[in-house]
C-alpha cells in the first residue's frame, strides 16, 4: 500500500469514527455531536493541507486553496459526510476524502494554481434527519427557503432551523451560503457509485453524464378493514390487493419506458395490519426515476391509470397521490467529463460513461455552475447498509482522476 | 328499555371500564390489572346472581348453578372476556353477560334445572398477549402444553406460565383445567357475528352449524435489497414484486375454490422499507378459512405454486412458508343447533343458518362436548374496533333464544 492509500484509508476510517451507532454500521446525522466531531477532524485536516477553512451559513465546510489570481472564479470539489442511519463508510467521505488528498497532493508537490480551488464537505444531502435532502448545496444555489428551516422537522419534532441554531448556525443568515450563478468556474463530486454496473463490468471509474430526474409519490389507498373470516370474498373492499396490482402496473411501465428508467415500490404500510383483518389502508412510495424527462411523464402515467383501475373494480376503494419529490433530470458538463475520460484514459484506467440513478449535490450545483460527477466501483452496488465498501486503491484511482481534472480545471 | 336489556347495557359497560385504552377501544390482556378488575367484577356479579364460584386452573371464572341432579353432567354456557388491542366492547362479553343474565332468569324464576348449569368466562380467546388463543377452551380440552406456558411469550417477552403465576394461578396445575370428553352434556357459545350477513338480511339471530378450518401461514420472500435508483430493472430481485403476485394469487385461489372459502394477506412487512431501496425481503402473512377441508387444500396448492412461480421467474428470490395455525373445520351439534332455530322461531326472531368465519371457543369445546354457537348481528359488521356495536335489544334476542334452548337441555 503507498503513502497515498494509506492516507485516504485513515480519512475515511478516522471519519467512520464520529458514529451514533458502532458496529451497526455508521450513523451521522446533520447537527448532532457526530456531525460536529467529523466536522473538527476535517477542519484540522484541511489546515493541515494548507487550506484556509471557513465554515458557511449552511454548515459546509470549505476549504480554500489560495490561486495566483484570487479574483478568478474557483474551482469547487468535494461531497457530503452525513449518512442515512446505519450506513455506510464511504456514500459521502469517500467525496471528501478526495478533496482532502487532492489538497494534500497540491501541498506535497507545492503548487499554486491558477484559479483558486476549494474544498467542500457538505451535509444533510440524505436528508435523513429533516428530509428533503441536498441540503447543503441547496442553500448555495438560493433553494433553502426559510420556512424550510420552520416546518422540515426530525422524529423529535426538532425543526432543521432549530437543530442549526443549537449547532451554532444562525438560521436567519441562511442566504449567506448562497455562490451566485457564474462565480464557481467548475464543480466536481466523486462519490461511490451504489450501484454494480462498473464492478460488473470491471472498470474503474465512471464519468456521470447525466443525473436521473426523480418522481417520489406517496400513495394512499383506501378500502374498509373487515374481519378476514367473517367477510365473504365479494363484501370486500381490499386496499392491499389494489396496492398490489398498482406495483406490478409500476413495474412494467418502468421495463416498458426503457432508456433506464427505474421505478420502485419501496416502503410499504399496511393498515391496521393484523392477520385476521382485510387491510383497510395501505400508504406506499412509488420512486420513479429516468435520465428523460418523457419517461418520467410516461410512468407516471401508469401510475395514475393503475390505480384507477385497480380502484375502480372494487366499490369502497379510493386513491390519493401527494408528490414529494419532482427533480428533473440534469445534463452534466461536457467539458469536465470530457476532461475525466481522458484523464483516466491517460493513467490507464478503464471507464465508462454513465448515468447516476441516485440524486447527487451535483445536480443541485449544476444549477450555478458547470458542474461533473465522477462514480467509483462499490463492491457487489451494496449501499446505505454497513457491507457498503469501496477498495482503498479503487478510491485512489478516482481521486487521481479528479486531481489530475481540478489541476487542469484550475489554470483554464 | 326493559329491565333485562338495563341490566344487559349495565354488565356491558361495566366490563367496558377495566380497559387498558380508554377512549381508543377495549384493551384487555390477559393476567393484567384490567383483567383482574374485570374478573372480579363477574365473580361478584355470578354470586349476586346464586351461583357457587370458582376459578379453574386455567383462570376461567366458572358459575355454577345446582342441578336436582348434581351427579348429571352439565350444560356450560358462556365466552370469553379477554379483547384484542384497541379492540369493542362485545367480541366476547357479550356471551359472558349471555351467561350472568340467564343465571338472573333462573333466580328470578326460582327454577332449579334437573343438570347443572354452568357459566363460564373464559380469556386469552383472542392469543392478543400470548399468541395461540383460544387458551381458556384448550386447556378445558387438555390441549394446552406445559411446553407452550414456558415457550408462548408476549411483547416484553413474558411467557404464559409466568404471566400466570403472577396472577395467582399455578402453571403447573394446567391439567386440573380439563373436562373429560363426555363430561359436559352440552356447550353453548353466544357471539357477536363479526360480519354482517345478519344485518344485510335483517336477521335477528344466526345459528352456526359449522366454524371454518383456518391455516395461518407466515410467509417470507427473500430478494436483495439495492438502490432504487442505481440498480437496472433487469439487476433486481425484487421481492415486494413476488410478495404482490402471491398476494393476487392467493385472493383468485380462494374465490375459485368457492363454498364460502375466504382469504387474506391482512399484515405486510416490507424490508428495510426505504423509498429508495429495492426490497430485499417482505414478510407476509396468509390466512385462509373454510368449512370444507378440501377447499382449504385448495387454496394452500395455490400459495405454493404461486410462491414456486413468483420466486422461480427471477434469480436471487427464495421464500419460506411458516404454518402458525392449522385448525379443521368442525360441524356444531345438531340436536343443540334445532333447538336454538326452535326457540327463535318460537319467539317470533328471523334467524339463519351460517357458518362462522372466525374462530371461537366452542370450535374447541366441540371436541368435547356436543357444542353450538349463536351469533346476534353487529352493527357494519365491524369488530376488534373501538367502533364495534350491537344494540342491547339484540343482544337480549339472542340471550332469549339461549336461556330457552339451555333450560331446555337442561332438562334432557
Amino acid at each position: 500500500m503507498n503513502t497515498k492509500t494509506e492516507r485516504i484509508q485513515k480519512d475515511i476510517e478516522a471519519l467512520a469514527e464520529f458514529n451514533a451507532t458502532p458496529g451497526a454500521g455508521l450513523t451521522r446525522m446533520s447537527f448532532t455531536p457526530e456531525h460536529r466531531g467529523a466536522q473538527e477532524y476535517l477542519v484540522q485536516a484541511m489546515k493541515d493541507a494548507g487550506l484556509q477553512v471557513r465554515i458557511d451559513a449552511a454548515g459546509t465546510v470549505i476549504g480554500r486553496l489560495e490561486g495566483r489570481e484570487p479574483e478568478l472564479a474557483p474551482v469547487v470539489a468535494g461531497s457530503h459526510y452525513d449518512s442515512v442511519p446505519n450506513g455506510g463508510n464511504f456514500d459521502g467521505p469517500a467525496g471528501v476524502v478526495m478533496g482532502l488528498e487532492i489538497a494534500r497532493t497540491f501541498q506535497d508537490l507545492g503548487i499554486k494554481p491558477k484559479r483558486p480551488v476549494e474544498f467542500v464537505a457538505m451535509i444533510e444531502e440524505e436528508g435523513a434527519r429533516f428530509g428533503g435532502g441536498l441540503f447543503a448545496s441547496r442553500a448555495m444555489a438560493g433553494k433553502v427557503t426559510r420556512q424550510e428551516l420552520e416546518t422540515y422537522r426530525d422524529k423529535q419534532g426538532i425543526s432543521s432551523g432549530e437543530a442549526m441554531k443549537a449547532f451554532g448556525l444562525d438560521p436567519e443568515k441562511i442566504g449567506e451560503a448562497v455562490r451566485s450563478k457564474g462565480s464557481i468556474y467548475a464543480f466536481l463530486e466523486m462519490h461511490i457509485e451504489q450501484g454494480k454496473i462498473l464492478e460488473s463490468n470491471g472498470q474503474d471509474v465512471g464519468v456521470v453524464h447525466a443525473i436521473v430526474g426523480i418522481k417520489e409519490l406517496r400513495v394512499t389507498i383506501q378500502g374498509r378493514a373487515d374481519h378476514a373470516g367473517a367477510t365473504p370474498m365479494d363484501m370486500r373492499a381490499d386496499a392491499y390487493l389494489a396496492a398490489c396490482k398498482v406495483a406490478l402496473a409500476v413495474n412494467k411501465g418502468a421495463i416498458a419506458a426503457g432508456h433506464g428508467t427505474v421505478a420502485t415500490v419501496g416502503k410499504v404500510e399496511v393498515f391496521p395490519g393484523g392477520f385476521n383483518i382485510v387491510p383497510g389502508k395501505v400508504v406506499f412510495s412509488v420512486d420513479i426515476r429516468s435520465s428523460k424527462s418523457c419517461c418520467l411523464d410516461q410512468v407516471m402515467e401508469t401510475v395514475n391509470e393503475a390505480l384507477r383501475e385497480a380502484c375502480g373494480q372494487e366499490e369502497g376503494l379510493s386513491y390519493e397521490i401527494e408528490t414529494l419529490m419532482d427533480v428533473v433530470p440534469v445534463e452534466l458538463d461536457e467539458h469536465i467529463c470530457g476532461l475525466l475520460g481522458k484523464n483516466a484514459e491517460k493513467a490507464g484506467f478503464s471507464y465508462r460513461d454513465m448515468v447516476s440513478g441516485a440524486g447527487h449535490d451535483t445536480q443541485v450545483m449544476a444549477e450555478i455552475a458547470p458542474a461533473a460527477l465522477l462514480f467509483v466501483p462499490c463492491r457487489g452496488g451494496r449501499s446505505h447498509c454497513p457491507e457498503e465498501w469501496t477498495d482503498y486503491d479503487q478510491l485512489q484511482k478516482g481521486i487521481e482522476v479528479c486531481c489530475e481534472t481540478i489541476m487542469e480545471l484550475a489554470e483554464e
